[in-house]
């Protein structure tokens, strides 16, 4: 046995009692397990005890991206990208392990047709990090970067490149920073990564790039329609949610519609949009209360969370509420009636959402709606629970504002068609 | 104006300056306020000093249900119904508001073809709720009664009529809670009270008593597959969630498949599944530690509530990771895998899942996940936040289980198939 001659990043087959493994070495932390990044993506650890025979299929060879020039087109038009980590910046590496960014000729590479939609004029990247790790405070410096490109009058629109984990996050934030948009913002991302036959990054930028030269002045996270490597979708960003971990098409609309429906060949859009105005500029507003949180309710949870929230200062709760906005009231042990209206009474902003994700509240169908609307609750209508998480640090960034007012109010589509109730 | 000779329950017209409202009237909390439940099924609230003119349709009648003997047909099979509570025992109030609670007639007259596929020989009401307020101690109740049901030789099956809220999380209770067992159980709902014409549960209560009269020994969630009135699933009680605040087909199948497609003339069974045996006896296994809670992790959210929870005494706790199992970590001002390695250092069993919803997780293909798992923390694969609190509960209530292991042992089809990882 010669495990020691392997390398990370060699391709090898190893050869066990049960199976024969085929995969990539990656970097282990348990000197005598050999983890393996098979073909299906998955990881495997086996012992080397275990190893029976090993054959190095290919040796790991250093890295010497092709590197592409960035041609430039004056037919096309021009499009300012802004990297800032995240699977779709990420490669197998052959020394560390897993993923290790990579640079933006390397994501380039992988969709050489966007030079025949666009010149990329500009690359930016204000922070490289997996988005598991984003905070406020990134979202803000994301949010900074697109408004100076979104001014410059070269630019004619824009592609975020993200990871997946908090990406509806990071749009949802910058459609409440980003006043008077004036062109195309494509939020885009891979759930596989960019070295991978496997990636769905050739589609997602192609489509985002597409986006980002249309004319319409939304903010949208253009992603894969579905499994098939064929059709994106350029989704609204207050009104979308990662609902699968692993899938290309992790993305979803949630209670709205997609903006358009984009592939190689076609682009056909979906609903009536805001146009693109290049003349005008955009403002930036990130002010942002970093002391909210949101609390998803379940059976037997105990109300005095919010007291704990309120006693560390907190200025606003998003509450998860069951079905058309109910939470545990007096046919319950665990009444939250009197802890909402206290928290209320020392000014913290509480605002109901529907776990259920899909659907709208609607309080007065139940008295046990009616009860807790008399608590001063805001009730968030069919807005995501992520949706009114941000939107209320924001709101509350600003002393002036009158906050239900504000959450209620429709300032980026947010809301959807509204039914009178 | 003689808003005053209208009474709760009439059905009327009124004419507003902009549009003439037709419906039920409902009780207000506010004597200047008429409220009127809409043919839609939504309220409105129309100030009386806005009322143009006003057309009584209908008084109000008091209520004289038909109430149907409960015929026995000695060829049938013979199925008890435990009554719980929920808009399936409720109806349109003509007294106090929109929702009250009917007896069990008033729910068997909604779906008189019940007594051709069975007898109703037992009803059992251990409480009346709606089930935003049920605790773990009404799961508890419900499963005494069950056990006892499940135990008479004269029973075949199980109908459990209950609130929609939180109906998932009963299903996953008795699931745990019930072990060997020997029948069918159908929980069922009404996303309408049952006195309207839209009501979805006459095909819900059919299609459940259908389910209930089954060789399928388990425990199934009986409900609309879509929003046409033809056919219902037998939804698996541990992957099933409720996806939609309004809708009739408002539970979905997480990461799984249904157990069989209902409809009036038809029963397809969609998997294989656990055979009645009516002369096994079950038992029950109700120990439950309800110092468990389910954290839904969000950019931004302070990690000291891991503390706030091991400090009062919290024994079990579920992360609802992004991702494949991610927590922000050293690439955040906020980093989650000190407090996390904390609160197991203090003997709290801490276990994440995938806040996605669907979808499995995978901590070996990022080294956010690698490094969390080094904490300690269990990886609950594909299975439900949901069901993963539940059983949390339900596992720590047993002193002498071995938490890792009972949590990851496939005992109530918490996990779909396996992959190797």
């Amino acid at each position: 046995m010669k495990i020691k001659t392997i390398s990370h990043g060699d391709r090898v087959n190893l050869k066990t009692k049960s199976k024969t493994w085929s995969g990539h070495v990656l970097d282990s932390h348990d000197p005598e397990i050999i983890l393996l990044k098979l073909e299906s993506g998955y990881n495997i650890g086996i012992r080397e005890g275990e190893i029976l025979d090993m054959k190095i299929l290919e040796k790991s060879k250093p890295i010497d991206p092709k590197r592409l020039p960035l041609p430039k087109d004056s037919k096309l038009p021009n499009i300012a990208m802004i990297i800032t980590g995240g699977t779709i910046s990420s490669r197998l590496d052959q020394k560390t392990g897993a993923v290790i960014s990579t640079d933006a000729e390397e994501i380039l590479n992988i969709a050489p047709e966007i030079h025949k939609i666009c010149n990329i004029s500009k690359i930016e990247s204000p922070l490289m990090k997996f988005s598991e790790d984003m905070n406020p405070q990134d979202w803000e410096k994301i949010a900074k970067v697109c408004e100076k490109l979104l001014n410059d009058k070269e630019i004619d629109g824009l592609i975020i490149t993200h990871g997946t984990d908090t990406l509806h996050y990071t749009a949802i934030a910058l459609s409440f920073f980003i006043k008077d948009l004036n062109k195309p913002i494509a939020l885009t991302y891979s759930q596989r990564s960019i070295d991978r036959g496997s990636t769905d990054a050739n589609l997602n930028l192609i489509c985002a790039a597409k986006y980002a030269t249309s004319d319409i002045a939304e903010i949208a996270l253009v992603g894969h329609e579905n499994e098939n490597d064929e059709t994106c979708l350029a989704m609204p960003s207050t009104k979308v949610r990662k609902m699968h971990s692993s899938r290309r098409d992790a993305f979803k609309v949630i209670n709205s519609k997609p903006i358009a429906r984009i592939s190689k060949d076609n682009f056909e859009i979906l609903r009536e949009f805001n146009a693109r105005d290049n003349s005008k500029k955009v403002k930036l507003d990130t002010r942002y209360l970093g002391k909210v949180v949101s609390i998803k309710i379940h059976p037997g949870l105990d109300p005095s969370i919010l007291e704990y929230y309120t006693n560390k200062g907190y200025k606003g709760i998003i509450l998860e509420t069951t079905g058309l906005g109910h939470v545990p009231s007096n046919g319950s042990k665990l009444n939250w009636i009197p802890k909402i209206k206290k928290a209320i009474q020392k000014k913290v902003i509480i605002c109901a959402t529907a776990q259920t994700i899909y659907g709208r509240l609607n309080h007065n169908v139940y008295s046990s709606g009616r009860n807790l609307e008399k608590t001063g609750i805001i009730f968030l209508e069919d807005m995501l629970s992520e949706t009114a998480l941000v939107k209320l640090g924001w709101v509350l960034g600003h002393k002036n504002w009158k906050p239900k007012e504000k959450m209620l109010e429709n300032i980026s589509r947010e809301f959807n068609d509204r039914i009178e109730n």
